[in-house]
C-alpha cells in the first residue's frame, strides 16, 4: 500500500476537497490518499511568494506536533511553492508539486507545453518556477491568464469562467504552438472536460493532481528517496 | 487493467528477459507487461544512430503486420531511440524510452542527474538526447562511460564489470556533482545495488525500466494520449 | 576532380530532376555531380519523422551493395535527416544535409535566420533540428510553414504557390525580424527568385543545396573528413 | 572568377606571407586571391580588443582611399575581430573572419569544436566570439592556449613551440571531449600536420585561411550578399 | 571625493551639454563629474558598429595625450561600444556604458527589462549587447525602436518625438511584458518624465547615466578596479 | 538623507555587528544606515531553504508590527533568501540581497565571476539564485565551498579558517577561470583582505554588503522603485 499526503497549503477547505473529488475517480489501486489542509492562520489562497512562504511555515509547524503516517508528499499548488523545498529538507519521502508532475507528464506526450492559469501575476512566476524545474524555452511555450484569481474560479458565474478558461487555452495552442495543455491552478482540477473541448480531441491536457498522484506512485513502488547530497542535505526540524 | 508493450529494440532475448526478470517483482497492480524483442533481422545491440534506424524500421514492419494490443509502448533501450519518435507518429498510444522516464524520475527526486552508461559514443549521443527533451545543463551533470559495450556487460567477468561500473558511479557524484544517477543501460537494468552501494545511501539511483513502467501506468490512467497537434502528428503507416 | 554524391531520400524522380536542375548552372569548376533517388521501396516525401527512418533504411542498403565513388554525401531533404548521422558513422567522407549548409551560410550574411518551409508540423521538427546543431535562439528567429505538402509545391497551380511562398516570407522577415532567410525544401530549390521578390532586394535568400555544394566542394579541398572520436564513430556496414 | 581580398589586419608582412604560402597549395579554380597588410601605423599584432579597433580604423581607412577591386572578404585574424561588422556595413560582398569560417567548417564534420590558441587572454575572448556567433555549449567545447603570443609562434625554437602546441591539441581532445580542432591564430596555419600529428587520424583540424577561401567562394558562386535589413545596414563610409 | 569622467563618444557637444543637465540636479555628495566630448574628428552620432569604432579610436588618441585626472570612466552611449573594453585592457580604473548600468539597475527593480531606443538597427545591436553582457532571455524582454535616429530626437518636434517614444514604451510593457524600461540612447536622457507618463507608476523607467554615476561612485567607494586577470588584461597604451 | 534598513535575517547578533563594522569604515556621505537583527525564534544562522522560509515569516511578522522608517532594504545573507521577494511584494521601496549586489558590481569589473561560500549545500542553492537572476554561465564560473559553516567562520581558529578560504579562492580563479571573486557569506565580509592575498593584486573581490549599500543609495537617488506590474504586484500584508 502506497501511503500518499496530499496537502493543499492553502486554508479553503473547499479547495481541498475539489481536488479529493477529481481524484476520487481514479486513485490508483493498491494507493491510499490522506488530505491536509493548512491550519487557519495560513493564507485562504496562495497569491504571492509571500503567501507561499506563510503557507510553509505553518504546514511545517505542524507537521512537526503531528509527524506525517504516509510515504510520499503532494503539494497541490500550481505554483513553485517553497513547502516542496522545505519537505525535500525535511525528510527523505518523495516530494513533488502539482506543477513539477504536470509539467514532466505534459513533456511525456508533447513537445511544447503551456499553462492556462488564473491571474496575471502567476506569468512571470511559473515561468520562473519551469526555468528552475531545468526545463529550457525549447519545449516551454509559456504561461496564459486569464485574470481570474483563484478564488473567483469558484464565486465567477460557472459560464463566465469556463468561456475565459477557454479562450486561455485556444491563445496557448494557435498563439504559442503548444501541443499539450497543463491546468495552472489546483483549482481548475475539475475543469479538464471544459479545457480538452477547447483545444479539441488531439491535444492532452494534463491536471496535476492525478499526475503527481501517478508519479509519487512510482517514486514509492520503486524505493526512490529525496536525494541527502546535494541542495536538499537534511535539516534539524 | 493497462497493458504496457515493452519493446526491447534489440534482437538478443537474453537483453529482454533481463529488463523481464527486473520488473518481475515490481509490476504495479492492475498493470500487465507484454515484451516484444525485435525480430532477428534487427541489431543485437543499439551501439550507433544507425543500429536506431535499422532496428525501428525492422520493429514497425513487425508491428504493421501484428498490431499490438496494449495501451502504450516503453522502449527498453538507454538512449535517444528513433523508434520512440515513430511510434509516436504511428498511434495515439502514450510511448516513452527508459532515457526520457529515468530522467524525470530523477529530477523528481535529484537536482543534478548523472548518467552512467556503457561505450564512450554514448557519451555526445545521450547529452544530445537529453537536450533533445528540452533539459537544460543546470540539472544535467552529464554521461560517465564505463568504456565496456552493452554485450561486455553480460561477458566480462562480474567482479571486472562491477568495479567498472562502480568507479564510474562515484566520478559522476564527486566529480560532476550529481546528487542522483540514472543506468544508462537496459543491460545495466540488474546493478542498482551495485551502484547504490558506490554512491552511498544518500544518493537515489534510478532504473529506467521501472521508471517507464510506472509512468506509462500513470499517463494511461489518466487517459492521457501522444498529442497530434505538433511534431507527432499521425501518418500513414 | 571532386566527386559529390547528391542523395534525394524520397523516391519521387521528379524531385531530384528539380534539384539537378537548380544546380546545373551554377555547379563549381572542378565538381562533378552524382544524383541518387531512393529506391521505389522508400517514401515518395519525406513528411514524418517515420519516412526519414524508412528513407534511411532504404538508401543505406543500396549503398551497401552499390559502394559510392565518390568523396563527399549531400542529403538533398530539407530536415534533420538521420540519413546525415548514419552516413557520417559508415564513412569518412563528409556528409551534409542541405539543412545545414544552408544554415552556416546564412549566418554567414545575416544575423537572424528563418526558414521558409511546407507543411506546419516542420515548424517543430526544423526548430529542433537547427537546435540540434547548436544553433541558439539569438541567431535563429524560426520556422514559418506555408501550409502546403512538398508534393503540393508542384501539384497545385503556381499562383497559388507562389503567394502562399511570398505571404510566409515576408512574414519571416517583418514579423520574426529576419535578415536572411533559407529555402525550408528541396522542392522549393528553384523559388529562390519567388522569395527574393517579396522580401526585397535587401535581405539574401539561401537555397540549401548550393550552398551544400559549395561548402563539400571546400571540405574536400581541405581534405577534411567526418570526425571518427566522437558521436560519428565508425560502424560495421 | 571570384576575387577574394585576404586582409591581414596587422602590420607584420611575414604573417601575410605565412597566410599566402598556406593557402597557394590549396587555392581553389577560378579563385583568384589578392592580400592587404594592414598599413604600418596599425599594430604589429593583435593582442587586445584595443588592436582589433585601432587596425580596424586603420584599414578601413586604407580602403577608402583604394576602392578594393574583389568580391569577398577574409580577415586573416583569429578572433571576434572588429573589422568583420566593419566591412559587412561598409558593402555588401560577403565578409568572414578566420574564426567564424572554422567553426562552420568544424561544426560539418565533428560535434564538438575546441580552438587551440595563443596567450591565455585569448581564452575569454575567442570563447565569447563563438557565443556571439549564435554557436551554443552544447557543441563548443572551449579554448586552450599555449601561452605563447602570436609573435612568439614565429621567434621562438620551432622544437619548444611544436611540443607546446601539441600538447594543448590534446588536452583539448582528452580533457574538453573536443573531436574536431581549429586552429586559433592566423599564425598557426602552418601548424595543421603538427596538430593533426597529436591527436591521431581520426579527430579533424581546421585551418580557417582555407576554410574562409572555400566559403567565401561558394557565398560568391552562390551570389550572395550580406543583409542590409538588420545590424549590417548600409552605412555613410 | 569621487571624480567621474563622463566620455561622450560622439563629437555632438549638444548631447553631451543634454546630458550634463539631467546628472546636474542628482549628482551624489562627494562626487565630481567632468565631461569629454569626443573630438571633431569622431562622428556626430554612434549609428554603426562602424561609428564605435572610429570614435573609441579618436577618444583613445586623445586620452593618451590628455591622461584623463579621475576616478572611473561613464560611456554615455546606449550601445556595446568598443570605447568600454578599450579603458578596461588600457587602465584599472572602473569602467561602464549607461547600457550596462542601466540594465543592472533595472534588474534590481523588475524581473524582465526592455529597451527603448531610436533607429531600428539598434534593435539587433542592443540585443547582441545585451547578451555579451551574460543577460538570458529570461530576464530581458528585448528592444523597441521609434524609428527616429538619435539627432531626429532633437531636430524633429517635440510632441511628434513623444508620442513616438511613448506609443514603443507602451509597447514594450503591454506586448513585451516588461515591468521595467530603460531608455535606450543618451539623447532620451531627459525624457524619462515623457516615458514614466506612458507606462504608468507601477513601472519603474532606468536613465543610464544616473544610473552609470551611481554605480561608479560604489565602485571607486569599494575600491574596486577592473579585473586585469582575463579579458582585460593590460595593454601597452 | 538616505536611509538604509539592513536586515541580518538570523538571530544572531554578533553577524550583524560585523556586517556594521565592516561599513562603518566606507558608508557613503548622506547615507544612514539602520540594522534589524531576526527576532530570536528565527534561526541562528541560514543554512537551508526551511531556515530561509522561517527568518522571512519572523521577520515580515516583525515589519507588521514596526513599520520601517528608511528608503531601501538590504537583506545581509548571502544566499537567494525568500526575504527578497516578500518585500519587494510588500513594499515599493527598492530592495536588494548582498548577493544580488555582489553579481552585479562584480559583472561589473570582471567577465566571469566565481562566489566563494562556506557549506557545500551552498554550491547548488546559490548556482541556482544567481541562475534566477538571469545571469548566464557565461560569465558566471561557479561556486567554491570551503566546507565551514556559516558559524564556524567563528569558531574555528582564524588561522585554519583563513587558510581554507584562501585555498577556495584560488580554486575560484585557477581552476574556474574566474576573473573577479564575490565573498559568498554575510560571515565573510571582513575577509577581503584574506581572500584579496590569495588571488593577488590582479583580482577584484567584492563584498556584498558594501555594494549593496552602493546600489541601494544610486537607486535612492534616482527614485527608483520595485515595479509593481509583474512578478511584484502589491500584496496585503
Amino acid at each position: 500500500m502506497v501511503r500518499i499526503l496530499i496537502i493543499n497549503p492553502n486554508s479553503t477547505g473547499e479547495m481541498t476537497n475539489n481536488v479529493k473529488k477529481v481524484l476520487a475517480s481514479c486513485t490508483p489501486p493498491n494507493v491510499e490518499l490522506h488530505f491536509l489542509t493548512c491550519p487557519p492562520e495560513g493564507p485562504a489562497a496562495i497569491e504571492s511568494m509571500y503567501d507561499g512562504i506563510i503557507s510553509t511555515s505553518v504546514v511545517m509547524k505542524y507537521l512537526k506536533c503531528h509527524p506525517p503516517q504516509c510515504d510520499a508528499f503532494l503539494i497541490a499548488c500550481y505554483s513553485d511553492h517553497p513547502l516542496v523545498s522545505a519537505l525535500r529538507e525535511a525528510y527523505r519521502k518523495p516530494c513533488l508539486g502539482i506543477m513539477q508532475a504536470s509539467i514532466f507528464m505534459a513533456l511525456s506526450v508533447g513537445r511544447k507545453v503551456a499553462i492556462v492559469t488564473t491571474t496575471n501575476r502567476y506569468g512571470p512566476l511559473l515561468t520562473a518556477g519551469v526555468r528552475a524545474m531545468g526545463i529550457s524555452d525549447s519545449v516551454f511555450g509559456g504561461v496564459v491568464s486569464t485574470g481570474l484569481t483563484p478564488l473567483e474560479l469558484e464565486s465567477k458565474p460557472h459560464t463566465e469562467v469556463d468561456a475565459l478558461v477557454q479562450q486561455s487555452s485556444r491563445k496557448a495552442t494557435q498563439e504559442m504552438g503548444a501541443d499539450v495543455i497543463c491546468l495552472g491552478c489546483a483549482g481548475m482540477a475539475h475543469m479538464l472536460d471544459v479545457v480538452q473541448q477547447a483545444v479539441g480531441p488531439d491535444i492532452p491536457v494534463v491536471e496535476g493532481a492525478k499526475a503527481g498522484v501517478g508519479m509519487l506512485t512510482c517514486l514509492v513502488q520503486m524505493n526512490l528517496f529525496t536525494s541527502k547530497a546535494g541542495a536538499y542535505q537534511a535539516i534539524q526540524f
